[in-house]
């Protein structure tokens, strides 16, 4: 995709617009509002970081306790290392050194999830997603000594500070750095890992569950750095990943009230919601997302058995599925445009009409399961029917017999995610899945995936096709390669051949805790613990 | 003198400095305390500013009550035009235009007393002071709309908005853009002028009074928007152009207890006092501004005759004039040295000495007037005999027949400081000293007056020569053109010749609104109302 239509794609929302609100929904979701838990945690180490985006890298370190001896004078600066990944607000003393203090001091104050967002200038950003997100704070101080008690809340491992101004007759220096940590989840809740779990993938557990922790707020945030509210994609793998580790269904259930409490023109489900100024779903809608509330639905029923939930929230789910089979043309397919109608994953070049229809098959199951949960009989007579046509024009427009591959697209573009979800949806049968991973494997079409979010879904495949040591050796190649370079919690984009890789055109603004790459504990506890 | 020189004495501070505190004095200076009045205005226009620093204009405009349709996307911005200097807080809403607000607002807020200071890229800031007086915040906004009510004071005319980040998706808007004033400054006090007094002299007295209300705070600040404190050098012609405006004596009172309150070595007053984090003495020392105490006490004494007052500070008085004879050699005459142990005025190439003998001299005369009128017999002598040695030795040593100039230092230096203080100072009778004056004039020294202070000093030399006229086109000429070019208020330096002239290196650091400025008002009501 050029910049401009990225920009167009970004900025792809509905006409005439309208929210439709069940205030039944919202109230039952804001009584479930959950309770916010605090650490005050502090720097570990003053560190020397050099280089660029490219090569950032610490040359030296010592222990955090000799940061009231570092004096700041104009220009001066000082990176603090906080040993891993928080979610908080900062507060921090700021003394005085030197003759009085003869005009205001300005600070900077910089937030890095990673090293390279504190060697990064902001000035010289150049991502087309807004530079808002950027974590970086200019402050007077008319009056040293002060404490300075930061009011937003940052996600971080380094904060870097510097003296922009002092005087030439005054110095400062910092104390008391201190984060106020604030998460939803309760770590005690997570039950140990048996001991025959291999280290590899003790370390990848903690890392996603780390990634869990600092996602889980007010709702299942998708970064809590960048974008920071409820995106339906991320939801359904952290609530599949909280099933298996914090066990907080109460938060999923808040998620899906609030999903089905706020939706779009024609009762669709949004992509995304936002919390404030007030509750409201966002005007982005997407294909799959919407689809995804089925998922979610059926994933919260599977855990729960919450009848009464599954019940308020059938309509909400079936409606998904009206709305999904509407986009299905008579040849039994969704139709395509070019426009930002259906997400799947970030590459620029990816056709998402094949993997969409896998999608809609995949969620069109789960719907009917429920119907038949329900015994909705007429719903069940529907779905059947709708699923029979679906996989049909799956098989008649997007299975290319002589390649071997679903293609897609009027171009009929082989990818990576065309294959995957096709296997999700179980268009064929075991024996014939396992063929197309492997020879997927063996073609390794040129439309790769790029987020931790699309290999969740082939490693998903690969154990649903039984292939539990692929499944494994893929994590460990991919979610295991971020381990390796460090990562304190799994990033929501991830090329281990191309490691500064952008959607946004920045690396700097890439989150690096996100929601849908911490689905590692989900597969680790589920099917290799 | 050269950048390095400049450091070297902006930060020159004494050795094993401490302050001396007088418990009594700064109790009596807190209660008097003054009462702060705040007075809500708005901006009158919207305006286009373009151009650099040497030629910054405003092409167009329109009515401030357009703002709420000025939509602004990424990078766009808007300067405001109150119309008036003002010093005070500033409030204002941003409202929120298009999709959901999907990234945090990032906002850069600029306030400028001159339009220079709106089109200057702070980032290209070259100044040898602290570039932290800039007055310049970014600043985060999570959740629009809001109302943002900024904390810390300015001072402005042109306040500019800039929406450095929304996104793609959605726009801001500003509404309801206030600043709530404050200065001690009582208007109603202010009588006004006859109407005999000219138009130009009647804009000069208004510009004049603003400058006096917006430098009129808890204390006399020196600028309301750089240095922001008490300036003993400021208070004495604030003080002056007080008595004759404001009539806020006790507020005089209560900076000149502060003075004596707070000392340093030996009791000497410093140059400025810091009202926080705590009260407290600069360690600034400089020859003529502790004098001034002695100048400060005696025209208070004058204007009041507040006895118990003269009573109480006598001994802070006295004690600055034993401190300047201290300074005196064998020859009579002040001792040079080249670092900034004596204020006078800014040209990089003044020598002080000849002028701080003039200062010193002119002190001692008021010295010994209060010593006089407190029949203090043994102070009186000391003084008479002191004044005897000092004029002997100005004489001596600092007078040049041939040239029939004073000259100061090694290098005989002729300036117009030097002759200026001389005829301050007393040292010849009135009839040679008009043509000392009117020599110098002729002469023009190469060595010229640099701010507005020193200008009032010269002004002050020639009403003291009965050269009303003279002074008359002196104002008219250095301040009326200052009037002539828009200002609002009375700025710190000001070169009709070079007007972009600043001492810092950088004309966006001057204060556009400065207390030594303030004295035309003085000199029309006292002299030519």
């Amino acid at each position: 995709m050029e910049r401009e239509d990225l920009e167009m794609a970004i900025t792809n929302t509905i006409e005439n617009f309208e929210m439709h609100v069940n205030e039944a929904f919202v109230a039952k979701a804001e009584a479930l509002k959950p309770t916010l838990f605090h650490e005050v945690v502090k720097p570990t180490r003053i560190v020397e970081v050099v280089g660029t985006v490219d090569d950032a890298k610490i040359t030296s370190s010592e222990d955090a306790s000799a940061l009231p001896r570092v004096i700041l004078a104009t220009g001066g600066s000082v990176v603090l290392d906080f040993g891993n990944h928080y979610v908080g607000r900062v507060s921090f003393k700021v003394n005085h050194h030197g003759s009085p203090q003869d005009a205001p001091v300005l600070l900077r104050v910089k937030f890095g999830e990673v090293l390279e967002e504190i060697v990064a200038k902001s000035s010289e950003y150049h991502g087309e997603i807004s530079g808002g997100w950027i974590q970086e704070e200019y402050m007077h101080l008319d009056v040293v000594p002060t404490t300075v008690n930061m009011p937003r809340r940052y996600a971080f491992r380094y904060m870097e500070v510097e003296a922009v101004y002092t005087s030439p007759k005054f110095q400062i220096s910092l104390a008391e750095v201190l984060c106020t940590t604030e998460t939803s989840a309760e770590r005690p809740k997570v039950e140990p890992l048996p001991e025959s779990v291999p280290e590899n993938l003790r370390k990848m557990d903690e890392v996603a569950l780390k990634t869990m922790e600092d996602c889980m707020q007010l709702v299942f945030e998708d970064g809590p750095k960048r974008d920071r509210r409820l995106w339906i994609g991320d939801l359904r793998l952290q609530a599949l990943t909280n099933y298996q580790t914090f066990h907080n269904t109460e938060l999923v259930k808040r998620c899906l009230y609030l999903f089905a409490g706020l939706t779009q023109n024609e009762e669709h489900v949004g992509a995304c919601l936002f919390l404030e100024p007030e509750l409201q779903v966002d005007d982005t809608s997407l294909f799959d997302y919407g689809l995804f509330f089925i998922s979610c639905l059926s994933d919260y029923y599977n855990e729960t058995d919450d009848r009464e939930t599954l019940e308020e929230l059938w309509g909400t789910a079936y409606r998904q599925a009206e709305l999904g089979m509407r986009r299905v043309g008579a040849d039994g397919v969704v139709t395509d445009t070019p426009d930002w109608w259906c997400f799947i994953d970030w590459p620029p070049a990816l056709n998402k009409q094949a993997a969409a229809q896998g999608v809609l098959i995949y969620t069109l199951k789960q719907a009917l399961g429920l119907a038949g949960e329900l015994e909705y009989l007429e719903a069940k007579a529907q779905l059947t029917n709708d699923l029979k046509k679906v996989t049909k024009g799956a098989l008649n427009v997007l299975w290319d017999e002589e390649q071997g591959l679903f293609v897609s697209g009027a171009n009929r573009q082989v990818s990576w995610a065309s294959q995957v979800w096709m296997v999700l949806a179980g268009v064929f049968d075991t024996q014939r899945n396992v063929e197309l991973l492997r020879h997927a494997a063996e073609v390794d079409p040129e439309v790769k995936m790029s987020t931790p979010y699309m290999y969740h879904h082939y490693v998903d495949a690969l154990i649903q096709c039984g292939l539990k040591d692929e499944a494994l050796a893929c994590m460990e190649q991919y979610w295991g390669s971020m381990v390796a370079d460090g990562a304190d919690c799994f990033y929501e984009m991830y090329d281990p051949e191309d490691k500064h890789f952008s959607s946004y055109g920045d690396y700097t603004i890439n989150s690096f805790c996100h929601a849908w790459s911490c689905t590692p504990s989900y597969f680790i506890r589920k099917y290799f613990a």
